[in-house]
């Protein structure tokens, strides 16, 4: 058997190669690249962010405002030639924060700077207080024995790793709901983590948590980073003593929905891209997701421009409530399962506003080569050619676990969280050269899959075996 | 005259080099160089600017935290073994910050991060608002006429421009009480600038305003730099309409206090340094002004460690109350007049956490090749002789215009005024390797003056035409 590898192998290759050179027309690939040359000065996707930062702001899921984004996104999309316009409503929790306040009582009094994460409780009015139970990762708080924690607030103090991909996070992000979670099976009133963040700024990052439906729910506040090291440096001199105030509360189910516009094709199949309309409170979503938005929505209007119908219909979908747990993602996947064999192949801009370097996919390994062409036009952009391992971004998974192909066009993620759910997540942080290059990337790729014959289906088995992403998008 | 200079400028460097000469004896710099080698791996000034920041954090003037950060002042002293420690207390009018919250509410509804200005009077409970009306420069609204302005939300917008050695402060800083001046006289209901500051992160920056005796007060706060764009891009479509709560107030009378201790020398004559105890609220004041007492209670305790009697007594005072509008260093002035002629030479750290770059002085010219003497021992450290128009630093005002001698050992201020006056001002942004450097400078230059024969009296004409500093320290 292992001296028979080889040839499979070189047998694969070979006929990969073949493929390869069929799957990409010289006439869809030369316009690929003239889609490239021609966003060289295209400032939509810059100019769509903006519009959306400015006149809408923060988006947060459920909220009135988030509504005002959805009537933004079908004004926006109709004006810019868009067709099948239109708001899919689903229904969603929404849950909002009033005011909230932390200090050191005792024995240096001061005030933190933290943020409830969302969906946690709040404290009665006058607060909870205890003292703090340090715990540097949130394994160690798993590990602790079940009592002695009754009365005081943990505080789990792990620091997430800064990385290129993002994949520090993925590790970070379990203390987000562990912490409350094991806080309050041991008794604790409140529980507090460092953000999940790799600044050195006074910006708490909020985040969803979701409680164990067994346990007792205690409050949960993140820490700026500044403030995790400030509490760290007070229990290094004894016992410390901590007050919590959080005014935030859940409302009950309210109206969200995803915003939808397409370039109908000459068939009936259809390339998915989108990103997210929704944002967190705090800050004015300009990375997280309004560059998304902006990027994708300005790549199928560079593509609308060249005035070509496609062969497969290019459908943009703004997800509405993708931060409190995918809920636009999974009510696209429900309604849209009559179509599930038509979607070609999906991608989400969901990691920020950096440059693209790399090109991932998770497609029919039989296929593989397809992206390797695609790959070809993409590189002088700076891109690598990755693994086929992608996510797709979070809202492409409801649809990926169903078996849609999708690609990751990756962006430089080294700073994303450094403004991750704050308050400074705005305008200033974005580079206008680095959304160019990833509206570029974007309206390539879109042109060549709406246009390259066959198809990129994965397995089922190979859907249910791969690997769950690691990094975010 | 035009041919006899080159004769008379060729004598007075002939008497300078030769002055210069006797001004340093070879012990003295041998001494002084020893005090810069042994501050290589010398801590002491971090862990002082990490203790006042963590054990006391905020302590703006007048309140109860800053009575505790002088008793932490006075353990500090005695624990590091200075004489005569002590407080000479002062009063202070006391302005507190309770809440603060403004919003854009129409067309484009959504919160702002502002600061209220220190001094600023409140609104009433339920706010004010107003249409906005933007100027760009406070000049333009100097310029702008008196009607017109009725009822509306002045914004100041101007731009601060980034410095190394801090001159674009003096320049913006203006607005801070122009801007509410102006408005008050115009009928304007409230007045919003953008933050004197040079970040582009979501802190907004506080600091004193004083309003005119015979004009209307209207309150007044800064916007973060990212909300100033925001707010520009909103009235860069129509007409916006702001909302402001502002819920602080000036509460009366508080005692303050300078906290002095020293080194006693073997004559009556004093070497005065310091740095100011208090800070604003929002932050921890880790480089205003921690790091100034970092620096110089270090520099003191390198040469206290030595075990030499100085010649003169070294006196380093913490002084209350700084922010606030000089006022311990005015109420030291005035409590020392008797012993102004003792004060050979002075000097305050307050620029932040800098390396020092430059040695600038303020004394009779026929004594400025001491100075040059002096520098030759810093100038290893990367230090350039300056000119002779140092302020001192501010606490050095009062004492500098009655005629003492000053220098600024001058730090770099690039970054400065990204943290100054903001929540983020804490010890994070504090570098332990350039605070070494502070301390080397300071415990040389305080070593050689405290031991080096004469004076450097500057005449009371020097000292009344001198040109006011434009910078900061």
């Amino acid at each position: 058997m292992h001296i028979a590898y080889p040839t499979i192998a070189t047998l694969v290759v070979f006929i990969s190669s073949v493929a390869g050179s069929e799957s990409l027309t010289s006439t869809v690939s030369d316009q690929a690249k003239a889609l490239i040359a021609s966003s060289y000065d295209y400032n939509v996707g810059y100019e769509i962010i903006e519009s959306l930062t400015t006149e809408v702001g923060p988006r947060q899921a459920g909220s009135e405002a988030e509504e005002r984004a959805r009537r933004w996104g079908i004004g926006k999309l109709e004006q810019l030639g868009f067709s099948n316009v239109r708001i899919e409503p689903f229904d969603v929790e929404f849950w909002q924060r009033r005011s909230e306040r932390a200090e050191i009582i005792a024995p240096f009094p001061q005030a933190l700077a933290i943020t409830s994460l969302g969906g946690s409780v709040g404290t009665p009015a006058d607060g909870v207080h205890g003292e703090v139970a340090r715990f540097s990762t949130l394994q160690a708080l798993q590990d602790a024995p079940a009592e002695g924690l009754k009365g005081k607030i943990v505080f789990v103090d792990e620091l997430m790793t800064r990385t290129q991909d993002g994949s520090g996070y993925g590790v970070a992000v379990a203390k987000r709901s562990g912490a409350a979670n094991e806080a309050g099976k041991r008794g604790a009133v409140a529980a507090l983590i460092r953000s999940v963040g790799t600044d050195h700024h006074r910006f708490p990052h909020t985040g969803q948590m979701i409680y164990n439906t067994d346990g007792a729910k205690v409050p949960i506040a993140a820490l700026a980073a500044p403030d995790a090291d400030q509490l760290q440096r007070a229990l290094s001199r004894g016992t410390v003593e901590v007050k919590l105030e959080l005014d935030v509360q859940s409302m009950g189910q309210r109206t969200s929905g995803n915003v939808l516009g397409e370039i109908p094709g000459s068939g009936d199949e259809i390339i998915l891209i989108g990103a997210h309309l929704d944002s967190w409170d705090l800050g004015t979503g300009a990375i997280d997701d309004g560059a998304g938005i902006g990027i994708t929505v300005a790549a199928a209007k560079l593509i609308l421009d060249m005035k070509k119908i496609p062969k497969r219909t290019i459908r943009v979908v703004m997800f509405g409530s993708e931060e409190v747990g995918l809920i636009g993602a999974q009510a696209y996947a429900k309604r849209h399962l009559d179509e599930l064999d038509l979607h070609i192949i999906g991608t989400e801009s969901d990691f920020g506003a950096g440059k693209i370097w790399r090109l991932d996919s998770r497609v029919a390994q039989s296929q593989r080569h397809k992206i390797s062409a695609i790959h070809k036009i993409l590189q002088p952009l700076g891109i690598s050619l990755g693994d086929n391992q992608a996510s797709g971004g979070p809202d492409m998974g409801p649809m990926r676990k169903l078996g849609m192909p999708v690609v990751s066009l990756k962006q430089n993620g080294w700073d994303y969280f450094d403004f991750h759910h704050t308050a400074d997540d705005t305008l200033d942080k974005i580079n206008r050269a680095d959304i160019t290059q990833n509206v570029a990337a974007y309206a390539a790729f879109i042109w060549m899959v709406a246009n390259m014959p066959g198809d990129f289906r994965v397995t089922k088995s190979q859907s249910d075996n791969a690997t769950t992403p690691s990094q975010k998008d």
